[in-house]
């Protein structure tokens, strides 16, 4: 059990250091920054990279959101649950006090710019509603569960699992970072909140009520979408027969 | 036969509303929008996603096209057709409703920016003709049918027709958005069209029409293709022996 | 034999429609352009995809630099060189016809913008020499032979050839497109070459030569490398033991 | 022995003359230019080649800090460290000076804009101190090689280790340019410094030191992690069971 959680901690470190890292440090480089475009491959990669690194060893959660999804839909115990929010929220909060180490190792970093936190309304990137960042949250981590959920099915083909969750991750920032900045994951959200504190922490709530429902959601429903497919045949890993 | 409906709804669901929506409110986002790149590696991967997720349910067509393509290939039997294509247009029409309420959930959104919406002539992007937009939707929708039937075909290497499918997707989008802001899917065309009512209607025939058109052609030619190959011995999925 | 030349034919024309009409219709679009890194995506591809949906037909070539590269490296029959590449450079000359019919569909469309054409000297993107040119393109061939004689060996992971070729051209593209726009391949250089006349035919010398060095180059090394080899075990897919 | 060597000296060569031949190319070209985004995935995509072409030979290391990383983790036998070291050393020397040769053919062209050498202080990119860019050396090589041993692991999926390698590289520099211009990888820094003289080759030193302790560190800590999770059955390349 401690390689696991050590596994979904170092995991959970990389997602938050890269992703919010990738945007702290570069996203507005002058001229030639990543962008938007660049902060959402970075938190993709974070997840696809960490997959096949750590992926045999515990999962390759790192997102409470994923675990709840996961348990929710009956691939993974209950028991482990709590354990394995912890170790998450831990290697978030520890990616953000290695960013901050080096993002203040620039003369004029500042907190102010919001150090990649999540927020909605004022605190919204792009001026968005706290109703739209309620509804973008809970869709974009439903289909985060729903992409993990049939990826990691015994009818995929085995192995693709780390790029399709991956790449799903970078096309939920492509569409949703005007929106939120893009949480679908508490252990994300409540890093970089902790060093901003003030209205980050004050709007952290949303950015756990609604990864889970939508998680829970997806848990559910492709259970039960499966369990409707009962009587078929399997299907292989191809599109067509 | 209903998991597979549910399959092409989410699937076609998450087509539009990811596609569409990192155009509708990342692409031009000051400074640091992701472009028409950022919105083509969306629509790609919302396909990349939803093939590894659904394909084992439904085969993971997403897009009328796509399923009249397959049929027309010997691929897909023509007694689900229509009801693949209704399950289609649904989640086409689903998605780009979640799209409204998210994105109108910031002050200054209009539908008057065109919500998306494929066109020709003075609603082609870049100003391209209908005979220019009638020529890349049936030539992208060709190819792309190419490389459904090829990289799905027994002969292919298992597994990595997501990927093939989905970044083709990505391609056709770097190739033609500026023509007709592309579409090669009829359902993904109706969903936003819908909502911004008067041209977009009005020019909705074509993306019914000529990806129709192509998916035929394709499904045709790629079937007398192999025919014509019957005598040889099969290949690996390797380059060269 | 018919259907490996329909396969190379139609390889080729998506390779430059794909390629060269992302560079033509998307790559300078007002703000939101995909700029050379689109550019250099959609070649890469166009390979990637062709390879998985045609490669199990005919290989895949796409290019005589690489079926000439293959052939000097022992993989492909010299017997059928001349008629792949005329299949090749007939697919290329009509990929850069069906651009030039979409392209056209636009009221102020010129040539004189170059047409995707490669050049070196005054008509290389950034003003890069003839030896520069030169230099470039045979290394890149070189090394485009090499991964595709590496990842296409037994001795590597099977399926994974062309996700591996296909980036391998992104990344030849996104490291010379400035020096000659980027070739590695005559039939690409030589479609749009056609179109536009004058400079880019009495440079399409360059395109042919450099190419066909750097290819045979790599087929006679890759193949005495692993000829040095011959006495140790062989490895698996995995980078260590 | 000749064959690896050689594989490692090709692999280095592309490295350096593909990622930092992507910075000084064509990272700032003008209006269209790729960014650091564009270099990042050269960087990314080198290795993913190089991988996947020479990986079967010399297991792909093409970076001092992997074989050492490799070496502390018990994955590599120390008799062959110096030789794969110096081999890297020297095709990183020797791409520097392939694109010295390409990029001199431009009439502009100055080394005072730093050829893509490494750097600190007022040689960081973004101006990040000395202590900031060895915390970030130190992480970054350290997760890159959490990555290369995870995904070269017997558990892991077998075929993939090339792509989560190669995107691994291209995180790191989505995240790290700014602070160092990322090395990660001491050959990689020697090659271009050696061109440039002076500071560049005054601060050689962090870009072995830093990459060198990193490596170390994740190959003990993965092997005792793995170590500690010896009682447990071994997991398939899926995320979930």
């Amino acid at each position: 059990m401690f390689a696991k959680l050590a596994a979904e901690f170092i995991g959970t470190f990389w997602l938050v250091l890269g992703g919010c890292g990738s945007a702290v440090l570069a996203a507005a480089f002058p001229e030639v920054g990543i962008g938007l475009l660049g902060v959402s491959l970075a938190f993709g990669l974070t997840v696809l990279t960490g997959v096949y690194a750590l992926g045999p060893i515990s999962g390759g959660h790192f997102n409470p959101a994923v675990s709840v999804g996961l348990w929710a839909g009956g691939r993974f115990p209950g028991s482990q649950l709590i354990l394995y929010i912890l170790a998450q929220v831990a290697g978030g909060v520890v990616g953000a006090a290695a960013l901050y180490l080096i993002a203040s190792g620039k003369a004029d970093f500042t907190l102010t710019a919001g150090f990649a936190s999540n927020g909605y309304g004022e605190h919204s990137p792009g001026g968005y509603s706290l109703t739209a960042a309620l509804v973008s949250e809970v869709i974009m981590t439903f289909m985060f569960l729903v992409v993990i959920l049939g990826a990691t099915h015994r009818r995929a083909p085995v192995g693709f699992a780390g790029l399709a969750i991956g790449f799903a991750l970078t096309l939920i920032h492509l569409i949703s970072i005007p929106v939120t900045n893009t949480s679908v994951n508490p252990a994300r959200s409540t890093g970089p909140a902790l060093f901003v504190g003030d209205w980050a922490i004050s709007q952290l709530w949303l950015f756990w009520l609604a990864p889970f429902i939508g998680a829970m959601l997806a848990g559910v429903v492709y259970k039960s979408l499966l369990e409707g497919d009962r009587e078929e045949p399997p299907i292989t890993g191809r599109m067509t027969s």
